[in-house]
């Protein structure tokens, strides 16, 4: 009864399908646990049986097949530290107001997802020469609140992508079976493509030989840069190079003095390259310290920087991450009109008293 | 392992000192269980002693003297539902934004309070005739950040609001003994005032001849009009007229059809005499259903509404609650510079599609 523990919680955003945030200003450790690792759902839970246990592999191949759980126990195993990022992470910072789920900055979580990958795996079936896409099916379905239909969650890979040595059939997390809620027993793990690829409670793995055209690729997940058109929409699928400041807290107030200013930062495109500061609205740049914990392609790095301010008032501090591939967080976000890949220039305010 | 449950958590606001909002959107019931009442702290926890089970009363009293827990158990109880809500509840509404902890429409909760009416316990130590003020020392202390100081946490309560029958030396909450983080053993409940009154971990009540002048109810707990000048300054007292829209959710997506919209509204002057929704953006009110679940000078009342959307497009609501005292949420907040009270009519959008 008389328990004194702090510790911090996912935030709620819905529950009928749940969406969680994770509390991912007040982690510290590079690898977050289930806990913590922030929910995204389309339907409720599937309730998890022994057929759960297989996943099949048909079309376009040479040979179609049926896999258990024991057959990827005894394939090549590939290991790799990834962040998942839901594509509406940040939606609630749009301006105009975005409608859809309300995601602040905590859509975003990481750690070990071990399995197989499909490059191998596919060498069990082989692929006919018009397979074109893998079309993904997971056991969750239900029926789409904002469509009103019912529907299976669907979504497809073009074989480049899908045949990368780094996206896998995952069946374990941080070392232990992937819980249910992240996809029991069976997910797909895409890197660098915002969370919606990777897909949950794979059931089956279907090789089609044109475009896939189901709703979670052509009408949700897809870019809509105009209010009342849907003229130059195109498809979401790689992270933007973004960051979050984790401390100081957004509004807070702090004595004058020395302060550790502290994030993280991220891309969906090679490697986080450089993380700036600016204290004067963006005129000049100062460079933060980047330490990334663990080598991994797929990981956000940290970093730091230390300031001290002098006088009393009110400060906004900006950040910037730039990837190697020298694409850098903008002045000002891509509006489009469902609210995906927010990555403006972070920001915070801070109060300074004497 | 395989936990398909769903259930919302507290929203983490900071860890040290702990700050935590209820998930009130998600929470269906009148009286708020304690994992998911608010946690609003100014130092870390105190750790429970044998000491603690004691407070004292002296100053202004005929017969100083130390009470047990087991003393208060003896003595006429007093069992009162009440809602307590942190003056900064709805902080991150203001605009100009202000600093300070951004609580969103979370710092609010309710549950049944049971205790001893303060007019009793003062029955066995008398009041000197000057007795001015009742002075209330928890057994919290420690850095108080913002302040740069060493403190720890006290209030007072003019003599006419603690001797009022339902400020209460509680011990319990809903049937059981408070829990350490709500202020075991004891803990001051002061009806209708904002939950900063509501001294938790009692130590000692000091009865003085004059205006106590502590920090958190001189410098704190003050409404500050001017961003630049304490002119018009006037301590935090009596909880505003008040509602939130706990569904739909702000900036959801809805089908077109019948929808119920519903809410909480209180008060701290009298009761909720009416909530009523507007469309059109103030111009006409329609009256929403009140239901008071349970009979309570102190409690939210829950209300609802039900409202058919037929053509698609985006919609806002407006919602207000007046009380019995003809107080209404005013269509513009009151600013202030350290963001108390805010109490602007509520509102959402919703986007209704076809």
């Amino acid at each position: 009864m008389y328990n004194r523990s702090v510790r911090p919680f996912l935030t709620t955003r819905s529950l009928a399908p749940e969406n969680q945030e994770s509390p991912i200003h007040f982690l510290t450790k590079p690898i977050i646990s289930y806990e913590y690792f922030y929910l995204r759902n389309h339907f409720n839970y599937p309730t998890l049986k022994e057929e759960n246990f297989f996943f099949s592999i048909g079309g376009e191949v040479t040979q179609p097949q049926t896999f258990h759980l024991y057959d990827l126990l005894q394939m090549p195993k590939r290991k790799v530290l990834m962040l998942l990022e839901c594509a509406g992470n940040k939606r609630s910072k749009f301006e105009p107001k975005v409608y859809g789920e309300q995601w602040e900055e905590g859509a975003i979580s990481q750690g070990v997802w071990e399995g197989v990958s499909l490059k191998d795996l596919f060498q069990y079936t082989g692929l006919k020469a018009q397979a074109k896409e893998i079309v993904f099916e997971g056991y969750d379905f239900g029926e789409d609140k904002s469509k009103g239909k019912y529907l299976s969650y669907k979504r497809s890979l073009p074989l480049s992508k899908a045949l990368h040595e780094d996206t896998i059939i995952a069946y374990k997390y941080n070392d232990q079976p992937i819980s249910l809620k992240h996809g029991a027993p069976f997910r797909l793990i895409v890197p660098h493509w915002y969370g919606m690829a990777s897909v949950k409670w794979v059931k089956s793995m279907d090789v089609v030989s044109y475009s896939f055209q189901g709703p979670y690729q052509t009408e949700d997940y897809v870019y809509y840069p105009y209010e009342d058109s849907d003229i130059d929409a195109y498809p979401v699928t790689t992270i933007n190079v973004n960051s979050i400041i984790k401390a100081p807290l957004n509004f807070s107030i702090l004595k004058k003095g020395e302060h550790t200013i502290k994030g993280i930062a991220w891309t969906g495109m090679g490697n986080v390259r450089k993380v700036e500061l600016s204290l004067d609205h963006g005129q000049t740049w100062m460079e933060a310290k980047i330490e990334q914990e663990i080598k991994s392609h797929y990981s956000w790095v940290s970093w730091t920087f230390l300031w001290e301010f002098h006088k009393p008032g009110e400060y906004t501090l900006l950040c910037r991450a730039i990837d190697s591939h020298n694409r850098a967080q903008p002045m000002e976000a891509f509006w489009n009109r469902k609210g995906y890949g927010y990555n403006r220039i972070s920001e915070i305010k801070v109060k300074i008293e004497g």
